[in-house]
This record gives structure tokens, sequence and C-alpha cells, in this order.
């Protein structure tokens, strides 16, 4: 049985989750549903981008993965489905995928009226698009049936860090439900940069000369967290709200000279 | 395998979500189960009576709809059973399948105590009484097991839209997560108000000549939203909260004069 | 098929626990899993002891409990598993489980590699520790299986009321989402004090003289809820935001002189 995964934007007091699972049931039932999050910040396809690179390979191969923030649903965005390292994914061409697009990913538009609802909503593709789609595909329709090859697919600008006359700059770009504020700037890109040397890691006034290991290590901790991305937090507290972080908050690292 | 869905106005702070569905498995392990919502505002029957009668078609026929939101439970309103259009309902009769009920639809109460939990506390009617029924109806016992016919069920006042002097009248019912306005006017009743005429819709100090189609074609949008219903809408942002709204803010619906 | 349900206090808006399913069903797929809650107050170790004593049993005999409340993930606190009443629990030795733990229960530490994930993050036990060995417990490994007996296995002091002068007192350990207050004082404990003598219960300056049934029947209410607790409730309306309560608010009981 495969597994079919949920991220959107929808939030969990609406029905519009429930009826995207009624939709995939209806279209094919020997599959199991996994809820990621429903809870994506309304329309912040960013945070979204994100969110898909995290989890995805944490499933079994085979499994699908819809994810839906979709603020321009209804205009000429494409949606689309593409496989990548043995997993599938369906959503919206607007940046989403960002993260997992890469040369090797052939991305095609769902076009074929064949794989779709029988009446597609200008306002919810989730349920009339993205939905069957994902059946289909556990079913086993092979992704190019769903319609033609898509070559200019969309990437986010501005998502990795950058160096800057000797300095890695990354920035805020959520936060969990603890309030630690979590960055985009990856572990391994912070050694990169490093190369063994000293380093101090710098959030608003406050700096960090080492990593932490764990959060319970100190009041204020900064560590590469479980998705492998820079983190800050605050043992029994919010960070988030402690410092009244933001989003797009800047994080800078330099090579300390000893 | 057959599917059994959830909408309650529980929340997901408290285990009770958890137990129903512990309750289901233990009396009928072979069936799925999905979550609708269990963020229906508290004790709002009549916010439930609108989401009951969005979701319950999108699933497979013969699935069995649990919903409560049931204010009253352990007073004498009667926990009912019924089918419709191939669909099992299971419920407190409160109003909340108001929009259901129709001439065709045969309600029976659940007063056999066979197919009730082996306690019955009067404040969890879900974990006693409509858990243990829904497993029950899944399992092949039908709804006239359960008890007997019911003439007088329940039925909320006031959901329709009404036209007064020329006028439709209709309201805002509830907001979905992204603070759109979901309105009681469905889309049929204005074809059938308008009869082809330019028509002015008009909420609070807002008028609307047109129907969008979709939320990205302006800052403010009016709509026929993916329910079938009316709904407002601010692009990239909350009318709820820009606007102030409140569940019962009027809508009018008028012809225009050209 | 077996059932793995989970409690955590990861809260729903972060894909921890779509991960956590993603390592169960990678690990052994034929299992189902049943989500009690996810929004335990961040770090409460308090209350989701209680919430764990609470739906247990309400699941079919076999059931594995993963709960993970776990501020000190990465210290030296144990991950455990252990069983009881045919039941499995998996998670943190920090005290979550003391109204579990007494005499006849055996506890073990997961230390043996074998059972854990590929890689051991020190801030995530829910993904590389507890849901794998869940994962291993489902798919027929005995808990004896992953560790060393742990004898000292920790219990969190002050969960029980106690009678000072005569007087039985408790406290409110957490709200439900209807803003009822739920208290530490089982209605055993009530009739045990009692002995069949009229009692008056006292929370801040309200008095009740006599136990409801249910919440519809006065505008504060007093009750013996679906739990087996004392818990106090306003009804359509909460009764913690009305009298501003907090958790640890004290009751107390006395016996009344008539």
């Amino acid at each position: 049985m495969k597994t079919i995964t949920l991220l959107t934007d929808f939030g969990l007091k609406d029905p519009y989750v429930g009826i995207m699972k009624g939709v995939i049931f209806s279209t094919f039932p020997d599959v199991r549903i996994v809820d990621i999050t429903h809870e994506v910040d309304p329309q912040d396809v960013r945070e979204g981008a994100f969110l898909v690179e995290e989890y995805y390979r944490y499933f079994e191969k085979g499994t699908i993965h819809i994810a839906v923030v979709d603020p321009t649903v209804g205009s000429n965005r494409k949606p689309v489905v593409f496989s990548k390292d043995g997993y599938l994914f369906v959503g919206p061409d607007n940046g989403l995928f960002t993260l997992l697009y890469n040369d090797n990913v052939q991305v095609y538009a769902i076009d074929n009226r064949r794989y779709m609802g029988k009446e597609i909503s200008p306002t919810f593709h989730g349920r009339d698009i993205f939905s069957p789609a994902a059946a289909y595909l556990a079913s086993g329709v092979h992704p190019s049936m769903f319609g033609s090859a898509v070559q200019d697919h969309v990437r986010i600008p501005g998502l990795y860090p950058v160096i800057e006359q000797g300095v890695l700059k990354g920035e805020v770009v959520r936060f969990d439900r603890f309030g630690n504020a979590i960055t985009n700037i990856s572990g391994t890109v912070i050694q990169d940069f490093a190369e063994g040397r000293a380093i101090t890691i710098t959030l608003r006034d406050m700096s960090f000369s080492t990593l932490n290991r764990s959060y319970y290590e100190d009041e204020f901790t900064c560590l590469i967290g479980s998705s492998g991305y820079l983190e800050f937090g605050l043992f029994m507290g919010s960070l988030k709200e402690k410092m009244d972080l933001k989003k797009g908050d800047p994080i800078t690292i330099v090579v300390r000279l000893q």
C-alpha cells in the first residue's frame, strides 16, 4: 500500500483537507494518507519550499508527496508532477519545489483532463487536480502521462545563504512550535565555510562562538537542528517571543581571528 | 474497507478525538478514519450544519459520517443515525443535520443499549454512543436496528437566504483559514434570482457588480467558492481582519437597473 | 494490524509529526497510526502525565503508545519502553509515565543501537529513537530486547491530591478546548473521602454543594468529567477565560456539617 502525504496552508478549521482525502480514497482506495502539516503560514510559498525539502526523504520510496501553497490558484501557473530520488511530487509550479528542482528532474504539467476531477473549480485545485493526480500516481500512472514536459519550471530566488566579503549571510526562514528560529544555513554550508576555523555566529545582538548540541545545555542555544539547518532556541521558552524575532531576520557568520 | 469521518468541535488539544478513534477500532477494526475538522467554533451547531452539507459527498458511497457539535449532551436531545444519498450519518439531533434532512430521510434514535459502549457518560457521547454506533454501522448493522424512528427531528430555522421586497438577503456563516467570508447564499440561488440580469452584491460598504473567478484576480474579490457558496476574499490577506467581519454580517443582492 | 498512537508537544505547524510517521511506516509498514494530541502545552511533562493515563485504555490490547514531551532531549534522561495492562509504551523517562508506573511495571532503557534510526540527532529522539522503537515493538520485538532494565525510573512528585486537616486538596491540571478546568481529583477519591456525607467543593470564590451530571444543567457546573476527574465548566462559554483560571489553581473539598 502506497503512502500519500499532504502539506498545505489550508489549516485544520475548514473541511478542505478532509475533502481532499475523500477525493483520493474515492479515486483509488488502496493508499494511506499522512498529514505533514496544514499550518504553513497562509500563502507563504517560501516557507513551504523549505518544509518540502525537509520531510520527503523519511518516507518509503514510492511515496507521493502532495504540497499545496497556492496563492495564485486559477491563474496560468501550472499544476505539475515530477519524480525525484524515487519519490513523486504533486503541486503548483510556483516555486514551492525550488529546493527539489535540479537538472535531473523532469517536470510534467498536469493537463490531461482524464486525470482530473469531474469539475475543475478555479479556487480549489487541491481537490480537483492535485488529489486526483496523486491517486492516479498511486494507481501506477506514470508522471509523463499527465501532460507535457515543463522546461521553464519556477524557482524562487534568494533561498540560499550567500558569502559576501568573507561573511556568510543567511536569515530566519521559519519558527517551530517552541519558538525556535530555523535558518536557511545548513550545517554543511557552515562546515565548508569554516574549514575547521573558529567562527562567530550572530543573530541581532546575540553572538555564539560554539554550536550547542541540545536545547537543554544553556538558556540561549544555537545548534544544527534535526533538519540539518542552523537554529536558535531558548530553553523552556520561546526565543521568537523573547526577542520578537521575525522571518527574514539576518544571521551572519564570520571566521574568528584568534 | 469502509471510511468513517469525524467532524467535531472538540479541538485537537484534548485526547477526546483520539479516544473516539480508539473506541471505533476496538469495536470494529476494519475501517479507516478520516478527520474532517475538530475546530468547529465551540458549540456552534449552525456552523457545523453548513460544514456537514459541504464535505459528505466527496467520499465513497457507504462512508459513515460522524458529526458532533453537542452543547446539550446529556439532555433529552436524541442521538441519531440516518442514511442519505448512500451515505450514513451519526450524531446528535440538535439541528446539526438540518441541511441534510428532507422528506425522504428516515431518522432513527440510538436507543438500543446493545450498540453503545459499556458505560455511558453524560458528557461524552462521542466516545460512548456515536463512535460505537459508527463502528457497528461499518460492520453492517442497519440504521433501523439502533432504535425507534424519529418523526420530529430538529431543524434550525433561518439557515437559508430570503428574498424580501426584491432583495436577496443572506449572511456570513463562517470564515476559512485565509479569512475569506463564506455566506449562506449558493451560486444556484443567485442564478435563480438574477435570471441573467446584472446584479449588485453588497457586504458592508463594499459593492461588487461582477463575480470573480479566483482570488488572485483583484485585491478584494467576490466569487462562488469551491463549496458552491458566495464568498468574499482579500488577496494575500485576511478580509475578516481587514474589515473586522463577524458571523451574521448581512449580504444583500439586488438586480441592477442599467 | 497493530495501532501506534502518538502524543507529543510538537504542535501541528512543523513537519516533525509527519516525519515520525514516515519513519514508522518505513521501518514497519503494517501498522496504523492514531494521533492523540500534539498540542500538549510545550514542555509540560506534568500535563502529559495526566493525558497519557486518560486515553491508553480505550485502544485495543497490544496498542503501542508513543508519548514525547521531552524538554531535556539529548541529556542523560533515558528513552524507555514498558508494558502495562496489555499495552506498550515508548517515550522519555522524565516523569511523563508517573501515573502508569507501579510496582509491577518493568521498564527497559532503549540502548540497543540495533533498534534505533541510522543517525541519532541529539534534538529529535521522536524521529530517531521513539518511532523506530514503536515500529519494532509492532513487528514483535519484546521490550526486554531494547536494553537494560531500569530500576530508578522517574516519577514526578505532587501529582496526587492530598488530605490535610480534614480538607481534600487538589488543583487544576489542564483546560480542555471549551475552557473547562480539569483537576487531579478523581471521582473515586471524592467518594472515598465523602463516605456518603454531604460535601462542599470550592474553586476560588465559587462553591458547589452538589455535583452536576452535564454541562447544560446550569450556567456554572462542577461534575465528574468523562475522564473520571472532577472538572468545572461554564455553559456555552469558557470558564477559564471568565474566571481567568490558571493551571495549579487550588481546589478544596470539605465535608459539610448539616
